[in-house]
């Protein structure tokens, strides 16, 4: 099986990182990555080789990014106690991944405009980009033979992207004009077709099915209270005010399940994409809230 | 050019209807829809013969929507004066039409869950549901030959409306039991997929690319202001409390400009598609904003 050649999966484009080997990696849903390299930054389908490259790529959840991370601390770093664990949207779910399964290691935790179980609409939206990546006559059942192949399935990827990620508010009051751009038109293209068009489709979908399955319940038999109910991490959470993604009321009722934890919302203009740092503000309350986190213990 | 046989489009489906006929109708767009007959509540794409059939149906506009129907009332029926004018959602987009377009003729005004102009995030939204029926390998640049073998589409364009035409409210807390439904997809099979599989494709572009391009302020060289100035029914606005399609702020921003109007929020929980009256409350709000606003003047 050919791997996909991808530049946007690079050390030149996402900085150097290294890659430490965790040998073996099982998955929860029973396949085993073998020779799993871990960049300490980001890993996909695309560069896999094997019976499990691209479209046979199997499904990795976030318990077993987690599993890997783990493994890559203790094993390769020499880690065992973890100071704070922070992550925002997917991140902020490896979060409560880190914190439910690892209590007695995490001692700080900042889950950033996610939630610890994807929600329904959150299941929902996630399907909206399965279904517009899988319908394309060029993706040939995940088999298409390079990245820029999908690159009309990845327009309409943006296009979700601009409903969903930026809020009504954004686009009526044309905040896209303090970040540069001459028209919604062009933020549409210059920023948001900018940033998925160099990405693969099969990543993507790979990412989609880890989304819809996250849930930290599972270490509690499906309930999620008695699962958040174990973590002993001091917890600040944190949902961005416009977001609808992770809108601030669902990330709230986990934070009220989390025993000693603080909810402190981000407040931002600019959805889920505030993520992106945008709006200098975004940056001072996070690090306001995280100063206070780090010496809350 | 054949017509496409499609019962959904039928008297037995929708109740019996009068065509009446109101001649050629030149449309705002230049081309001109000869022998033009308007069904007393409904009209389309999939049932015209001739060179603009099917694909090459013209582009109507609301402004098309009103001429005709102003044109049936005086020609056919009879009515030139009108005591009242609703709709909603593109309905509530004719209301504002005839309320700019005939101040003098039409005495209350009732837009239900629209707005005179359609703002950015809708006309983005629109076009996630345009990009998913012309992206299908079937549609064939609109010359598939039944609407059934846009099944997979339009299964696609149920699944954006489960997105956008309900909030996160209703699937968080799971508002489609009290609709009858045992599972969210259960409702999505049910009663959205229900909804609109059994209508055709090229229909619901027509009609996408009549909500993208609804602009009363064409009538006042693009100021919306001025246009909504004008309008001298009396106008209550009516936005629905939970709808994320025609949110309030965008219906209260319209209503602000619009003389001796007044804003009647509708509370209710499921979203747009509160509007089909699920909610034995809905209509309560309803009747009584009505009978308010006939009372008004």
């Amino acid at each position: 099986m050919s791997v996909i050649e991808n530049a946007y999966y690079s050390a030149a484009n996402h900085g150097e990182f290294t890659l430490g080997d965790i040998g073996d990696l099982m998955l929860e849903d029973s396949a085993t990555l073998r020779g799993c390299h871990l960049a300490y930054q980001d890993a996909s389908p695309h560069n896999v080789v094997g019976p499990y490259a691209r479209a046979r790529f199997p499904r990795v959840c976030i318990g077993d990014d987690v599993v890997a991370q783990e493994r890559l601390l203790r094993e390769v770093l020499g880690i065992e106690e973890i100071a704070l664990v922070i992550g925002a949207s997917m991140g902020a779910q490896q979060a409560y991944e880190w914190a439910v399964r690892f209590p007695d290691r995490v001692r700080r935790a900042a889950p950033i405009a996610g939630t610890a179980r994807t929600f329904e609409h959150d299941r929902i939206w996630v399907q909206t980009l399965v279904d517009t990546m899988r319908c394309d006559a060029a993706y040939a059942d995940g088999w298409y033979r390079q990245s820029s192949d999908m690159s009309a399935a990845l327009r309409r990827h943006a296009g979700l992207i601009a409903l969903h990620f930026l809020s009504n508010d954004f686009w009526t009051a044309c905040r896209w004009r303090t970040l540069g751009f001459s028209s919604s038109e062009d933020f549409i293209i210059g920023f948001l077709e900018a940033a998925f068009q160099p990405m693969d489709a099969g990543d993507l979908l790979s990412q989609a099915w880890k989304w819809q399955h996250a849930d930290v319940s599972r270490h509690a038999g499906g309930k999620l209270a008695a699962a958040l109910a174990t973590i002993t991490a001091k917890t600040f959470v944190m949902p961005i005010s416009s977001d609808q993604v992770f809108p601030p009321e669902d990330c709230a009722a986990d934070q009220a399940l989390i025993p000693g934890s603080e909810l402190r919302v981000i407040e931002d203009v600019y959805g889920h994409v505030s993520l992106f740092g945008v709006n200098p503000s975004f940056n001072e309350q996070l690090d306001a809230a995280l100063t206070d986190l780090w010496a809350a213990i």
